[in-house]
């Protein structure tokens, strides 16, 4: 009775998932310490103790029948209001409360965001390299997702095939900077130049075109640099974050949209999302996560750890005569496979216990992804066998 | 940018929202301990101290990266495993973890399992009077919502009008019992004759029938009786539970899907209901409020409150000459209006600040829903308010 559709979907196991199950069964053989499993996107620094205070706080001396109460489809309104006053004083913005939606995780921003602008057969443009649940987050709502090819000197965008790919069906553009699978930051430059063409775009086909910011890593970034803004560059901009990454808290599914305050219909949007989430059972992410996290804004996680294992592995990766764009920030690094096949590359690393994942599922064939969300001693530990494995590649 | 259908939406607010807004405003100008506010489902008792203690134990003693990391999307296996063992205990019923998939709350339950078990065209029968969500999370799916008319005279069945309201088409019915607003009861005779009538049905039409069945009030039934278990008496039944009003808990959407192990492609049921949530965005519920609700099985909030605020109006009630069902558990009851225009009688109420709910927006014209989720103290006071209407109506 289950219908085909899903059946077909359930044969299809991700690549990523196969590897760290491989990862996983090696490691019962030879001690997962010993396995250097770069394969998964898993936090690995430690919750801040503030967001545990927060909780214990919360559970001890708040009224039960508040914290655990009922919240609005759009999030409790004191929460938003945090949000938003959080948000214009970090980024200089002007978001009140109507601005922003409380969502299960950057995925269920991006479901609903997407909802909210689209409709079925309308396009969705995102750029390779991508997270490739964007397929399942765009095409599940009856729009079509088009890919925008790498640029794989540096991982910017490629505005020429942007704007080939952008036609009058195009009614939002979806962008994740710093980027997983690449590392990249998109520069100012590269923002300004987005928006030029979004409004380029918006006049020639004479009507909005929304840009979807998907941005769980914009605290996670090298150099003592800070992540550009994009919604300071565009006003149609829908800001989607998730805190499973600054806060090391994934299992907990909570983030948000926030509108633009200049976006058309800014006023209309939030509450739009909140109608989107009756039909798909959703509501609202759980009370207590959404107070929680509205009293420990700003705070993260020590993410440090990521940018020291990016550059032993940088380091490692450009002596040994690897192609590779130098991240920005999160914790992934996407090097060319030696010899173009990165499936081939993947599979002999293997022997090596060094477990990559081939980045043609990330619609970038001919790299690999490493997930350097591990322990730095682990880190080191692999060095040697990278060298190993090119001198014999 | 908004779509017009959202923006159409926007527009419908129900109707016990509206209500439920006046009686804060009222509550404003008289005090709102002097309003009586019978219109929202929002359980009234503190939450268990058992669930708090569970949620502090885990935030104090066990690993963070554990208690905040990813779950797996169709939930934690040991969370599932618990699930399972308990509802066999409690239930006599053969479930593995295979059958769960914990959810967002009984809404996120009914959408998962309307999208596994239908496609887009097929029907969906309910019974009225029903909770008017229904049609958000049946008719957005693509699949469409068909009601059988109320058997008034005692809340069950109409089972000829169920027999005309399915045909080839009906691909799942789904139940509410104890039932949202009536207060009914489904008896075990009741399900006895369901279960004729659908495997009737799966034989004339040659497919399998779904049983969804919404179950978030079990364990608030009175008299000293047990809900019976509706996939006790039907193989193809998915359990939708939410732990909202059992603990008190509405606002962390917590609850589950449990597949009949009889039922067709029962292995197959929750791991499909884990691929449609990633084309939603929901994923899965926040992994502490699944370990902490694992932790209480079979403990309930004291729930007794209910049955004292249900004795006290219903015997006011009836006193009074209202028509009225005696509800079987819950926390509602619906009595008809006197002379038949149930908002006009609503509207009068008003005077005397009784806000009681037209049951027209539950597709039972002609009466009214009161939910009695509020002190017991306040259901006293409010009866010479019913005695005062009365004479004056």
């Amino acid at each position: 009775m289950v219908s085909e559709d899903f059946k077909s979907m359930l044969q299809g196991k991700s690549v990523i998932r196969q590897l760290s199950e491989y990862a996983t069964a090696r490691g019962t053989e030879i001690g997962y310490e010993n396995v250097f499993d770069f394969s998964l996107g898993n936090p690995s620094v430690p919750t801040p103790k503030a967001f545990t205070d927060a909780m214990i706080r919360l559970l001890t001396e708040e009224d039960p029948m508040t914290i655990h109460g009922y919240s609005q489809s759009q999030g409790i309104p004191r929460v938003r209001q945090a949000h938003a006053d959080h948000l214009n004083k970090t980024y200089g913005m002007n978001y009140t409360a109507e601005h922003l939606f409380m969502t299960t995780g950057a995925a269920g921003a991006i479901a609903h965001a997407i909802r909210a602008v689209t409709k079925p057969g309308d396009e969705v443009v995102t750029v390779a390299p991508y997270f490739p649940e964007y397929n399942q987050y765009v095409n599940r709502t009856g729009a079509k997702l088009v890919i925008v090819p790498a640029r794989t000197s540096d991982f910017q965008i490629d505005f020429d095939a942007m704007d080939a790919a952008m036609g009058e069906k195009t009614m939002a553009v979806l962008i994740n900077s710093p980027n997983n699978p690449s590392g990249a930051m998109y520069t100012e430059e590269t923002l300004k130049q987005l928006a030029t063409l979004l409004y380029d775009k918006q006049e020639k086909y004479g009507h909005d075109v929304f840009l979807i910011s998907d941005e769980p890593y914009r605290e996670i970034v090298f150099d003592g640099r800070k992540c550009p803004y994009p919604a300071r560059y565009y006003d149609n901009t829908l800001t989607c974050y998730s805190y499973s990454k600054s806060l090391s808290i994934p299992g907990e599914r909570i983030g948000y949209v926030a509108v633009n305050p200049k976006a058309t219909d800014a006023d209309l949007i939030s509450v739009t999302c909140g109608q989107i989430s009756r039909g798909i059972g959703h509501n609202c992410p759980p009370s207590i996560i959404q107070l929680a996290v509205s009293e420990v804004l700003g705070v993260t996680a020590d993410l440090s750890v990521y940018e020291t294992n990016m550059n032993l592995l940088y380091d490692e990766l450009k002596s040994l005569g690897f192609e590779v764009t130098r991240p920005g920030g999160t914790f992934y690094v996407m090097p060319k496979a030696p010899g173009g096949d990165s499936i081939a590359f993947c599979n002999k690393a293997r022997e090596y216990d060094l477990i990559l994942v081939p980045a043609d599922t990330f619609a970038a064939p001919g790299f690999f992804r490493m997930a350097y969300c591990i322990d730095t001693e682990k880190v080191e530990r692999s060095l040697p066998a990278f060298r190993k494995l090119m001198e014999n590649y």
